[in-house]
Formats: C-alpha cells, sequence, structure tokens
C-alpha cells in the first residue's frame, strides 16, 4: 500500500499555462474557432498533461493485462476460460485484432500475465506479473485477499516504470480475461450504485437466460462480499480481478508521470472508477476511447465524467478502442502542431 | 445530361458472394462474433463494393471542392468569402486542417475549383473546372442554370476520372465554401421536407440572431425558387453551389467505379441526398465517416439510412470528417486480412 499511497500523493493537476498556449494557439490556426470540436480539446487535454503547449508523441504503448475468473465456474461466460491462455499466445504471435490494430497506429503491445488460471510457458515478450492461479469465484466468497489486490495494483504501476525509460507518450490499456465482464458490472454496480441489471450485459455473447443467470451471480456475490463502496481496494478485492487490479496500477502510474491514458471498453472503466475512487486527481488524465456494447460501460463514462471519442457497438477489450483512440489523440496533435495560422496562410478572420 | 444518366446506368448492386465471404471469414477470427461492431461490417460492406472477400486499400484519395456562394451579401456567413480563394491556397500550400490529417492516414488530397468567385492564380496542383464565378444569391434567384448544375456534376465524375489511372482505393469527399451551409440547409430541406429551422445550423460561428435571420433567407430562397423534391438537378440548379454538384459527380463516379465513398459532414451530406435521389443505387457505396455539429445533417443521415463512425463535434468541412473515416475502413480491411483464425491460433470455440 506504500507504493500506491506514494504514487497518489505524486499525481498533480494539470499544467493550466501549457492548457492556455495551446487553446491560444488553436484558436489562431487557419479554422473557424471550435470547428474541429474534440480533436481541439483533446489537443487542450493533452498539452495539460504533458506541460507543454505543443506535444509530441512518439512511443506509443498498449498494456494488455491477462486474467482469469473462478466465476467462470457459474457459467457466466459463452467461452471457457482456456481461451485466456489461448489468447495470450495469440499476441504474442501478433495474430490477435489488438496486434493488428497496434501495428496500424504505431503502437507496441505489452502483454502481461496478472493472473491467469494456468502456467504459461516463459516467452520473452511475456510480461510474467502473476499473482495467483486466478480469482476466487466471487459467488462463493471474495475474488481474492487484500494483499493480492495491493499487489495486483503494484504490478500495473511496475508494468509502467519498467517500460519509462524506453519512453511512453501515450498510454493505452487492455484487457483478456474470459469471464471478466462478469466483476466489472459487480465493480461497477457496488462503486456507482446503479443496478445490477442496468450495469450487466451479454459479454462475449449470452443467451437472454444466460444474462438473467449472471444478474443472479453478481448480486449473489454483492449480497455474499459486501464489497465497501468508500473503500476500493475492498471492491477490487472482494469482486475484482487481477488484470482489473493491473489496470488500476497503469492508471495511477500513468497520471504519476503524466503520460495521457486512453482508456479502452468496460473492463479498464471498471479498474477507472477504482483508480478514481482511489485519487480523484486521475481523472483529467484520462481519455476515454470509445463506448462498448457492454451497457455498464456507459454509466462508468457518465460516473467519471468522460465523453467517449468512438461508439462503434465494439466490445472486444484487449486495448482495440484504446488504440483507435490513441490515432485520435495524435490527430488531434499533429492538428495542434501543423496547421497554419491566418497570419502565415494570409487568411481573413471572423467578421465581427 | 447523357454522361450522368450513362453514370448512373452503370452502377451496380454489392458483390453478395464476396460479402458472404467476408462474413465467413470474420466470423473465424480469434474474437467473439460481432464483437468488433462496426468495423466488421464496414470491412463486410468494403468487399462488397470492391468484389473482394479481402479487399486492400494503396491509393487513397481525397478531393476537396471549393465553390463561392452569392448568397453570402445576406449576411448568412461570419466569414467573408475572400476566405475561399485564401483557404485553396492555404490547401494547395499544406497548411489546412485537411492537409494534416491526409498526411496522417497517407492520403492524397486533390483541390478542385468548382466555382470560387475570383479568377485563381494557375498552380500545378489545382484543378480548374470552374462552372462560374460563383453562384447567383438563392434569395433573389436560382442559383445556376439547369445546365450548369448538370456541369458541376461531370466536372466531378472527370474529377475521378482523371485520377483513376493512378488509382483510387477509397475516396474521401471534401468541400470548401464560405456561406455553404446556407445552400446546404435549403438542399436538405427541400429534399427531406423537414423544416427549415430544423436543418439550419450556427455554421462557422453565427450568433442567435444571425441564426434566425439564415432561416428566413434560407425559406425566402425556398418559397422564390420552388425547388422540385422529385427533380434533385432542379434541388441543385436552384438552390445549391458549384462544389456540392461537384460533390454529387464524385459520388456517382465513385459508385460506378465500384470505389467506397467516404462522406464527409454536412455539405457533402447534402450532396449525397442529391445523388441518392438520382440513383439510389449510390447508397451502398456511402460511408458516412462522422456526424456533424450541424443539425441538418443528422436528418440527412436517418434520410439516407447511414450510421456515422464519428461524432466529435466536427463542423470544419475540407474532408477532415471524411480522412478520419479512411482510417477507420483501413482498421477494418486490416482487421479482415491480418487477423489469425481460431484454427490457426489454435484457440477454443464458443461453448455451445
Amino acid at each position: 500500500m506504500h507504493k500506491i499511497n506514494d504514487t497518489i500523493a505524486s499525481i498533480k493537476p494539470l499544467d493550466v499555462k501549457a492548457m492556455e498556449e495551446a487553446k491560444i494557439r488553436q484558436d489562431n490556426l487557419t479554422k473557424p474557432r471550435g470547428s474541429l470540436g474534440q480533436l481541439e480539446s483533446l489537443s487542450i487535454q493533452v498539452a495539460g498533461i504533458k506541460r507543454s503547449p505543443r506535444p509530441q508523441i512518439i512511443h506509443k504503448v498498449i498494456f494488455t493485462l491477462a486474467g482469469d475468473h473462478g466465476v467462470t465456474k457459474e457459467g457466466v461466460s459463452a467461452y471457457p476460460s482456456e481461451v485466456t491462455p489461448q489468447m495470450v499466445y495469440n499476441f504474442l504471435r501478433g495474430g490477435a485484432a489488438i496486434n493488428v490494430l497496434a501495428r496500424q497506429v504505431g503502437a507496441k503491445v505489452i502483454v502481461a500475465d496478472l493472473g491467469v488460471a494456468s502456467v504459461l510457458e516463459r516467452r520473452l515478450q511475456l510480461k510474467g506479473k502473476k499473482v495467483a492461479l486466478g480469482t476466487h469465484n466471487i459467488a462463493e466468497g471474495p475474488a481474492m485477499s487484500r494483499e493480492q489486490a495491493i499487489c495486483s495494483i503494484e504490478a500495473g504501476m511496475k508494468l509502467v516504470e519498467e517500460e519509462l525509460p524506453k519512453g511512453i507518450d501515450i498510454l493505452g490499456t487492455g484487457d483478456m480475461g474470459i469471464g471478466n465482464t462478469t466483476p466489472s458490472s459487480a465493480i461497477t454496480a457496488a462503486l456507482t450504485g446503479v443496478d445490477v441489471a442496468a450495469v450487466t450485459g451479454r459479454g462475449t455473447g449470452l443467451s437472454e437466460e444466460g444474462w438473467s443467470h449472471k444478474v443472479k451471480v453478481i448480486q449473489k456475490a454483492l449480497a455474499l462480499n459486501r464489497p465497501d463502496p468508500k473503500d476500493a481496494i475492498d471492491v477490487l478485492s472482494k469482486v475484482g480481478g487481477f488484470e482489473i487490479g493491473g489496470i488500476v496500477g497503469l492508471i495511477l502510474a500513468g497520471a504519476r508521470y503524466r503520460i495521457p491514458v486512453v482508456i479502452d471498453g468496460f473492463i479498464s472503466g471498471a479498474a477507472a472508477l477504482i483508480a478514481a475512487s482511489l485519487s480523484p486527481q486521475v481523472k483529467p488524465y484520462l481519455i476515454a476511447s470509445h463506448q462498448s456494447a457492454e451497457p455498464g460501460h456507459q454509466k462508468i463514462l457518465e460516473h467519471l465524467g468522460l465523453v467517449p471519442l468512438l461508439n462503434l457497438n465494439m466490445r472486444l477489450g484487449e486495448g482495440t478502442g484504446a488504440a483507435l483512440g490513441i490515432f485520435l489523440v495524435e490527430a488531434s496533435l499533429k492538428i495542434l502542431d501543423e496547421m497554419a495560422t491566418f497570419a502565415q496562410a494570409g487568411v481573413s478572420e471572423k467578421n465581427d
């Protein structure tokens, strides 16, 4: 907990002066003021994050964190748990959706095992940060101990710190874990107070009947474990997951090191809820890449006051939405940096 | 009109077989079926357009068409008309927003003068397709003659045909013309039947008072010119613009040559309404890049049955939304082409 408290204490507000300078420049570029909408506001936000009126992005890193979930025993997912390690190997071979989109946007993908339920083959590119062999079944008891929850968050922070010397100008979050929409719905219900049914979706493809069962399992998990909404670590340990804790760590470290954090969909959103509950100061560092097809994600974005950049009805995770979001952040910074001003281009300004 | 009728007669439906093959491949890639939402459906649409189950995109071209509008005399725009030629030179020097975003996505920008109100300097990169020195004031009479309307559409077609030998795998539309939200609102009201006030926005930055005045000017133009909603060429000639006619030509030629047409915002949308009215067969070739902040754009998208990929509160035009849309189309095709299948990756499929 010492490391977490230390990190939280180091998170500072955005740099107002850099934001003002970026705003002045945006207003002098050859376009009507505000006409690029969110691309303009994004560039100003990133200027404040990076303390630079014309920030540059070179190193883009997406962290895809994997973990398994004991609650899959309850039949809450359409896929078997063995898919989690299979997909980890798919990531390492470059064959998954996140690899394709990361290549397109020029981002590095860092794959980490935070708590896959099997012992993975050692591979050079796989970051071993396993806290345990999957969580316990939250329908029968807490997902993990408080110590394990802290350990998972610290592991996420370490992933960022290990990569820092190579450079991280922007960070995307991603997840892989069969069954992990179930803990994400439980976390969302616990921290936002919204009804379980309103924050529970079909995951990777449940039937209507499967969905009703999933809602009941989550209600049971919350009634049994009684996570304390004022204690986000308690929520993570009672009904969370190791990869979710890892993403909390990515977010806290991102804010500490003044890196724009592009959050992916529902699972990353649940992690962002926990991170913002631990430290509201992280919020200005967050960029919501897309709105997931999972209904709970909208509640999370509303709760955090975030407006998603994309709404493509995606629900895959892995960091796929974050990859597309990174492209849009880059677009916003290129606009800020490369466009001509009215004076440079000899273009007349607005009539008054 | 011969050339237009010829083009319309050559537009064929999408290739169902290529779409079916693309769909089968999408369903076998290592992700839950449908989990990439619009990225999946986009790839299938483009497969049908390009008659290929795994289409490739190499040559990306954005056409930015410029024209002036006599109706600016009524004070409907916050910027003076002289900005139109100034921005054309800005495009040619690479300093505008469209240049920045086109560079980011690797697209070529073709700038054409369809009807700027001044004689432009001859520049190698500027395509001279001037129909006239700006339209007439639609508050006083028709924007142009029927012959000029046809001429502007044919000019747009020629732009595509001149570029075809160099390759166009995807086409983005764009516009530049001070005052051109006014004719676009008039076209939208005429062709959708929606009230003028509901399809009229602030353009590049009108006050509340300026907006009310703009609505009255458009109502006057429609009452005076009585465009026939069953005759889209009549609508274009009575209340349209030369760059809008040019974009109609881009769209018709795009569909004829089986090129995915990524339409930009409100002005391109008004052109798409005209194109779809001339030939409903163009609709499956259209991809709506974004939803503009201009309220009329939503009505257009609903009328055409198009779902926008982005909603970033943009309202600049130039093809800026189309550039971002081209990136997303490419993402969808890379997913289709590069991802591993379940069999290739040794990943288990869904439980049944």
